[in-house]
């Protein structure tokens, strides 16, 4: 387990990418709660947020959109850092901007994007070693934002019936959190199978399914479900048949024993000790 | 476990409620794989089966594909049993075509309807003794009909973000398969969250999910997979957390440990020792 004081928390998302409509409405649905605890985590209202709205096909409108969530909050140091190009990943500006502030918020989209034009670039460096030595620097991220933070990222793979070899792409994130991957619209989109297959692909990795208006906060290998849906925690340790490794693609996957945790809001998962503790009933929604 | 000496054949379907293109549309979709396996296990082409359209808002449409679909396959004694009251299970008509068929096959629909007005019912009462009594004897069903084998049957609730009690309906099913929950359309429709209620609320019971164009042939216990898709198999039996019981209605649950198997095409399932027999790679497709 890789040591980290920063923050992290990905979110479940609730866009399409590059459907506009969707994306914009996304920010009203994450705004009344998982943005709180954004704010919350990243020491307040008076925090310094960076917008990276680099996954997105529409960045200037999500940024807008961000900004308004962020106001809403009470927020008002709030930047968006529009970064399309390798390029802009190293000008000073920006690496100014990822070194002072106390935030950065990734919105949803083409997680390729992210990794494409920030991955390997000083910004991403900035990024991973302000996450591992600081704390209280929190770095979020929905949709494509959240998938991003893996280093084994789903890149593509739509929801399909058969769990076939193949079917899932698998490329390298920005390795924020090594240890999971990370899919997310978990329900909406049918995605057992995707996250089944990655995990059959990695089986020493932690595979995590978001559903929509769902996050995490995670500190420290600790991490705690925020929001209103559920989270699934694909364990595959001790799979006792996973045929990946030997099938051709395109051929139907089988595995077999794969725990399953299914978590709601406020249940804990430890990366470190692969262990769940879940919120006593009486406890009331965080 | 209940002993059976007949076949049940439950498929995850591919139609909707009450959306007559759908309905249509499957069977043609069905045809091409899953209905051969259902005339093979009867005995071949020359078996009597017998539609139950019941479950369907159009039955007669629905019927009248299954002869076209069956009589594709080769088979010439196919009736429709079209029941739409509880006093059309009691007719001698119905008795004797459900005495002397080889193979009852149940449509998609609203599997309430197949409780409602089979239930109960002297052809309940033949089918069940027949299946466990008739080697050779098969009850197959798509979809509604899948689910309605069931004794703890999923009667209705959505693809919800989140697993909350309560938003899974069950009722009590044909009770042919006492031991298993039989989901359908499973990676389609995103209902991860509802058989794990399922399984929650009856932790003794094996919960099954049926992707879309995908069967299970049970023979006294023992499951094959048909189809081109995948079957998730839940096991809840070692579930070290499980507040099902103690939640109010539209509570976020949470369960953790549950056992979670991926089968794909010629793979089985025990139910009485609770195993799984993978297919070697090598085999060919069933």
């Amino acid at each position: 387990m890789t040591k980290a004081k920063g923050t992290l928390i990905p979110i479940g998302g609730n866009e399409d990418k590059g459907i506009e409509d969707n994306e914009m409405y996304t920010l009203e649905f994450i705004d009344e709660g998982i943005l709180y605890h954004v704010v919350k985590e990243a020491g307040g209202i008076d925090a310094k947020i960076v917008v990276i709205p680099t996954a997105s096909s529409i960045p200037v409108e999500v940024g807008q959109s961000y900004i308004t969530a962020f106001s809403k909050l009470g927020c008002e140091d709030i930047t968006v850092l529009d970064i399309r190009s390798r390029e802009d990943s190293e000008k000073q500006s920006s690496i100014d901007l990822i070194k002072s502030c106390d935030c950065v918020m990734f919105s949803g989209g083409d997680q390729s994007k992210i990794t494409n034009k920030i991955g390997g670039t000083t910004i991403h460096t900035i990024l991973a070693e302000r996450y591992s030595n600081e704390e209280g620097f929190v770095i979020a991220g929905t949709s494509a934002g959240a998938m991003a933070m893996a280093k084994r990222m789903i890149a593509g793979g739509s929801a399909t019936e058969a769990f076939v070899k193949g079917a899932v792409d698998m490329y390298k994130g920005l390795a924020l959190i090594p240890e999971l991957i990370i899919d997310t619209h978990f329900i909406q989109r049918g995605r057992f199978g995707r996250v089944s297959e990655a995990v059959a692909k990695f089986p020493k990795l932690i595979g995590i399914g978001l559903a929509e208006d769902t996050g995490l906060i995670i500190k420290d290998g600790d991490m705690q479900v925020i929001g209103s849906g559920m989270v699934i925690i694909f364990d595959p340790r001790k799979l006792k048949h996973n045929n990946e490794k030997i099938l051709e693609e395109g051929t139907p996957m089988s595995l077999t024993n794969l725990k399953v945790h299914v978590l709601a809001n406020g249940d804990r998962f430890n990366i470190k000790k692969k262990k769940v503790q879940v919120l006593p009933v009486e406890a009331p929604f965080i």
